[in-house]
């Protein structure tokens, strides 16, 4: 009898061409379905929460897929982690109700976005933070993070691209924190449209730079002008922290430190 | 006229053998003094505050070196950086006395060593993090760390092939910490023996194992018996954070956080 089988995954994007597979470039998908070919020993597609783009990283990026191997679910982790390379690695593995599906159940998600704020380029982390040299204005950046809360219209905030039905979401936290060097926006919602929080994340930078004001993000969310914002910052700041299926799991806002 | 310039370097070491010259593998040193060649137009020698082994990596290394060219002291910075491959960067350059000397006028240093704890390896940071995947005592590990804190003579905390006049040394702090599955050690001295920092880490991960009591740090401390301490932590977990050139920036235990 067929099993399902839920993957919490870690990767880092920087050497995968998203995770969606595709026909000549490496892919996180590509890379974790073979691994589980040859584990299980037949062919097997995996269903990810969503596709990510090239250079993005996940700290926790979920997915489905399912089996006949007889193993138990949280065995799947240790023994796939044998096949794949180290920049792709499963956290968790568990056996879920046949129609848990990662994609149509998750009811939210987390992500987060890293920046170098100073003269020079960092070394260590070059691959998962963006380096802004210019002096950010971080009071007009928290007030920008601010706008954004809510249930809105986020046409304005979609790459072309996308292709959505309705472009409503609700976005439960929005917070952008600064310690040294390094600043970082977390970003929780219900469902983020293509490129959305890279927009967003642009548009906190333009604020930052002095660029626009604040209020051009609320003039985006009322006329879903997609032109008001111009910037979409670069992938490889961009991680997926964690993806939510039960509901009162989501952030009430203050339990979410140390994620 | 000679002038001499202090630079700060930060570098992330695992394409690296360390960082000092070697006959057959890429160093650090090396790495910096092509790049200064290709820059003043002349051989370049560059003086350390002191060696890093293979794999460690650097935030606040530092450094300095001689040339006649008339520039800016802050200018060799983004200059040099141009001439870097992306794992080294220079943080910050300035022009000192000609009397300053990178390891001779050190004062003191801050080590960070850190590991992840998980039952399964971690993807992005697994360069800079060293995975434990068994339950750590962290209660024993700090009685552990408090233990080396004052001067000792750090014999028994020296690998073979280190080759110091004294092995007396002065721990000013010495901290860890735990958010998630992110454990952190954090050691700051007025100089560390060969290997010291690894062998301290080493012990504090068998003490968290309940292989040996934290007081064996003390017996080691007073006898100088090496064969007390068995384990030496592996280089990616360690880093150094900064090198100190005035005994009044050293840390009073208060003014550390955000390092």
């Amino acid at each position: 009898m067929n099993r399902r089988i839920k993957l919490i995954l870690e990767f880092e994007g920087t050497n995968y061409a998203g995770w969606q597979r595709q026909p000549n470039a490496p892919t996180v998908q590509q890379t974790v379905e073979e691994a589980l070919a040859r584990l299980c020993g037949h062919a097997v597609r995996v269903h990810a929460s969503g596709r990510t783009d090239s250079g993005v990283h996940a700290l926790g990026m979920c997915a489905h897929f399912d089996t006949m191997m007889r193993m138990q679910g949280d065995k799947f982790a240790y023994a796939l982690n044998t096949f794949l390379p180290p920049d792709i690695r499963i956290r968790d593995s568990r056996e879920v109700a046949p129609d848990f599906h990662a994609r149509f159940d998750a009811k939210g998600k987390h992500y987060r976005y890293e920046i170098h704020n100073a003269p020079h380029a960092c070394a260590i982390y070059r691959h998962t933070r963006l380096h802004v040299y210019q002096p950010l204005d971080f009071a007009a950046m928290e007030r920008g993070a601010a706008l954004v809360v809510g249930q809105h219209d986020f046409a304005a905030f979609q790459a072309a691209g996308g292709n959505v039905r309705s472009t409503r979401r609700e976005i439960y936290r929005s917070k952008i924190s600064r310690q040294g060097t390094l600043v970082r926006y977390d970003v929780w919602g219900n469902g983020f449209l293509y490129n959305m929080v890279r927009i967003i994340v642009g548009t906190l930078l333009d604020i930052g730079r002095s660029r626009v004001q604040p209020e051009v993000l609320t003039r985006a969310l009322c006329t879903g002008a997609r032109n008001l914002l111009r910037a979409t910052a670069p992938a490889h700041g961009l991680t997926l922290v964690e993806v939510y299926y039960q509901e009162d799991a989501l952030p009430d806002g203050e339990t979410l430190e140390g994620h």
